[in-house]
């Protein structure tokens, strides 16, 4: 993220830009932005419409985004194409809806019993996670940049206890990237929905459970007046990151300044959202239960169990597409366990202890 | 951080920017900042030389930054009236340095069994710890931001194994902060010395352990050429976040601009310091262990108890200080159950599951 790898364009040295105001006015710039989230939703909606003011003040109006929240330019899932064309300079999703692409976009969204956001951001910025990021975006004409994180996400809504593993046969549930192949391993029926649309199929019984992020952003939402039991952690998406996935010609157009006002405004946020995320659940999370009736549940180890043999099938599975897809499950598997491993015996120690001491849970 | 009070001096709407050439010819200003790390020390060094270049590079010069090492301009426990005066505009510190001037700084920092750094940005961030944090720096002319953090800092450097709380009583061990007060109600013998006096004071003897901050930031302290047991998460840091502690009337002539590009500066090395110090500890633990034959031990659940024990004590004293003390430690202590309550459902709960069943630790 610290590195300039050339100079194209009009960029103006630090020295030079007093003396310049012809070249910058004629360098104002429109980017039009496509966004996989509703409009003024809290939590998703509400940090990608941060960051796109946020680049347009950080530029000082050198580079003023457009933004179209999910349904106002393209559908949802349209963005990409949107994007990869040229219609528009960038989308805000999470990568993982493009696994139908390349299942290894679902490594830079999250996968199961994967990287928390820090390990992920760990990986990503200082581990090669980027370049191997630029790597699959590149073969779509496209360059991403972390943009947002939610945190490790529920394990869900459900009509129904989960107690075991055979609870899980036969259920439709809303659950996309590769913790929705996990799912199908246990016999799960599994669809991909964006967020407007799973409240409509939840109700309508359509489907019978779904995942969506965590206690604040899925108290909006309202499945509670579907399924009343919600899982605390699960193993879909512990973490990651979502997507400010531009253009790459647009992208390379631009000055080393440029990059470098984006690069800032996308950093910033993808820390806040995830910390407005955490910030937030335990308010939102006492609402549910106790305005709404919610009831909390945990997987047993039984069920932890089941998810970890059938996540390995699915890693296997992602590791035959391509050499690709191997090549970034090897780095994420690897890091995973340096960072991960490193992160037990300092972060998750202590947490542990201070909770065990203090009665924090 | 992103709320704007106010706009000072010649500060441009967005749309006038392009025509303002002479204006922003005469905002040209150069930003002295003082540092309490080595030069080029990898970490804690590293990350405020780029913080201060990304100033520069981010607002093309208009705010060009003079970075000066500890000892190059001031010594590191200089830094603080170095800028409260006015004779240079920041510090890049950890704030506990200044628990003299008043103990709620230390929550600024880290506070024994409080909060991980993700905890405490949430809290910072979004549920009015930035808010006390100005209060407090206020009263001493100052105003800080977050840039930069550690992660869990590792328990510290020993001589011996330290296998019951008795073990510690008499021992002479470096430990700034809220920590050092728990260790000495331990019967430990503490002293706060800057980074750069530590390693003369273990190798001479004058103190028999030291904590610094976790295995990449540590290696190159050389601690293991005198203590050979390195002990893994500590109770007395384990996340928060250093500072970039600005002269407060200074930072109130900035315009909004100004403002915005030093929050986003600080904001995006924030997050990347402690990210980059969980990407590297693996690779340093590894090396500590297999070159230079570092024992790894973990404090046992009766010494978490004492430590607990003798952290409750520290709080009501540190509360006893001050209405402000009290008013930090009541937003601290309730932020941290509510915020870490609900991660320990999620995040902890993940960890915990994800690490059992790939056999992490």
């Amino acid at each position: 993220m610290h590195r300039r790898k050339f100079l194209k364009g009009a960029a103006l040295g630090a020295g030079a830009t007093a003396l310049a105001a012809p070249a910058i006015a004629q360098q104002r710039k429109t980017m039009t932005i496509v966004s996989t989230w509703p409009r003024d939703f809290p939590g998703l909606g509400i940090s990608a419409q941060r960051l796109a003011a946020r680049i347009t003040e950080l530029s000082e109006g050198r580079l003023t985004t457009e933004y179209f929240a999910a349904g106002e330019r393209v559908g949802a899932f349209d963005s990409f194409d949107e994007v990869a064309s040229g219609n528009s300079q960038a989308y805000i999703a999470a990568d993982y809806y493009w696994v139908g692409k390349h299942p290894g976009f679902a490594y830079f969204t999250s996968v199961p019993f994967g990287m928390t956001t820090v390990e992920w951001n760990a990986w990503i910025k200082f581990k090669g996670g980027q370049e191997l990021w630029d790597e699959i975006s590149g073969e779509f004409g496209l360059k991403a940049l972390p943009c947002g994180a939610t945190g490790t996400q529920a394990g869900g809504w459900f009509n129904k206890e989960i107690e075991s593993p055979e609870d899980l046969k036969g259920l439709k549930m809303r659950i996309p990237g590769l913790g929705g192949n996990v799912m199908s391993k246990l016999g799960v029926s599994t669809v991909s929905l964006p967020g407007g649309q799973i409240y409509e199929n939840l109700v309508s019984g359509a489907i019978d459970a779904t995942e969506w992020v965590g206690p604040y952003n899925d108290y909006f939402m309202k499945f509670y007046e579907a399924a009343k039991y919600y899982y605390t952690a699960g193993m879909h998406e512990p973490g990651g990151g979502l997507a400010f996935g531009m253009n790459k010609s647009w992208w390379e157009s631009l000055s080393d300044w440029e990059k470098a006002v984006i690069e800032a405004a996308c950093m910033e946020e993808h820390a806040a959202a995830y910390e407005e995320n955490m910030a937030n659940n335990g308010e939102y999370m006492a609402k549910l239960v106790n305005d709404h009736g919610v009831e909390i549940r945990n997987f047993n180890d039984d069920i932890w169990d089941a998810f970890g043999e059938a996540a390995a099938e699915v890693f296997e599975e992602t590791r035959a597409h391509s050499a690709l897809a191997a090549k970034i499950d090897d780095s994420f598997q690897k890091n995973l366990r340096e960072i991960g491993g490193t992160m037990a015996l300092f972060e998750t120690t202590f947490v542990n202890q201070r909770n065990r001491v203090l009665g924090l849970v």
